[in-house]
């Protein structure tokens, strides 16, 4: 594959799931973070309309899905995997949070799938499930409630692999984002500013108090630009006029 | 509050859901993250039972939603509002990434409710409604499918808010964890390993290859507790007997 990503040799394995819902919101969890192999071990009920419902625009990855009989047929030939699971589990393996786990799976020298296993939604992965995982994993939660739908955990999961994979760099460039005002276009405005207030009798020269000091802090956190000092300046310019 | 968090002042605002289960899902996600104060602008359906359902343990979230006719009406009390939307919009503001929005809203100084708010899952929010908002947040994704579930979207931003504020520590204790075993122990077991396969004719002492580098390298990944070596060195001891 060309421009290999490290989503690609991620598997996301869902063992047993009972709601196909739940399969097409992984999917399309899966699909909006680019990863894209889901397997899925003894569903109960796939393909299914619910599941293509969900999915939205990744059908294409419930298409692609493959489908197993067991665990250890769908890890038979990754090279790690991990389980994700919110149990304390009697294992003498330290677990990994979310993000530590996302970082170790696409930073994995070598060559060979690797599979992130999800468990059934209300009776979670066995402990022979487990055992066939050579990590586990475990996203944090509000110790007064730790609950995580099926779906929602895989969100999660792949959102935080997505981050390992893909530097997301700078935000989004703003389409209308306009020219900065240079400092003697902003003090030539709150020259102008201070000049109608006092024409306008709101400002007394005598007292000024903290009145422009405070106008100064305001317009500097917002970072004007160009085109608003003109708007302001025409506004000011138009009350000149009437006082 | 006693013992507030800066969680308790975050506001989750979905703004005209049109689907009762997202609603469920977004509240069953908010209180597993720590979130608890949910605020619906005409929600098509609520109360709902599909809503319900899908709240599982989080029904009392749904419980103390609050529901306002208008997304004015839900900000009017906020001192700060961010909207999360995915499609680019021409505003003069540079949008914030998911994780750094999180950490942003989490330390907000002052006091005063701040709110993330959600658009209607197939026409998102309007620009009159973001036009409320001081900020707007995008969860990044994958630059051919950047669709995200209203639900899932929830559940990525509270995850990113419970990590910002709650710092999830070391792990969990795994509970059967051993002694670790110290040098003299591994050493003692290494040794014990060569005589072994020595007597049994594997290793030849003449042409010892690699065999015992490896096998040293190979324990010092796993880091033996003391339970294991006595394990392996009553293997070794049976083998002893037989050859």
């Amino acid at each position: 594959m060309n421009n290999s990503s490290p989503l690609d040799r991620i598997l996301i394995v869902l063992s047993h799931p009972s709601h196909p819902g739940n399969i097409g919101a992984a999917a399309r969890a899966m699909k909006a973070m680019g990863l894209r192999r889901l397997v899925l071990v003894n569903p109960r009920h796939f393909p299914d309309a619910q599941a293509d419902a969900m999915a939205a625009g990744a059908t294409d990855v419930l298409a692609a899905a493959k489908v197993c009989a067991s665990l250890q047929e769908a890890l038979a030939a990754t090279v790690f995997a991990t389980a994700v699971t919110a149990r304390r589990r009697e294992l003498a393996v330290t677990p990994l949070w979310a993000r530590d786990a996302a970082s170790e799976l696409v930073s994995l020298p070598g060559e060979g799938d690797v599979a992130l296993v999800f468990g059934n939604e209300t009776a979670g992965l066995s402990n022979e499930e487990v055992g066939l995982c050579r990590r586990w994993t475990t996203i944090p939660t509000s110790a007064a409630h730790s609950s995580l739908n099926l779906a929602q955990a895989v969100q999660v999961m792949c959102y935080e692999l997505h981050l390992a994979a893909v530097d997301p760099g700078a935000p989004p460039k703003v389409a209308e984002a306009g020219q900065a005002a240079n400092l003697e276009e902003v003090e030539a405005f709150l020259s102008h500013l201070e000049r109608v207030v006092i024409g306008s009798g709101f400002l007394d020269p005598q007292i000024p108090k903290r009145l422009m000091p405070r106008m100064r802090r305001l317009f500097a956190r917002a970072g004007l630009e160009r085109e608003e000092i003109n708007i302001l300046r025409g506004m000011l310019a138009s009350f000149e006029k009437k006082t």
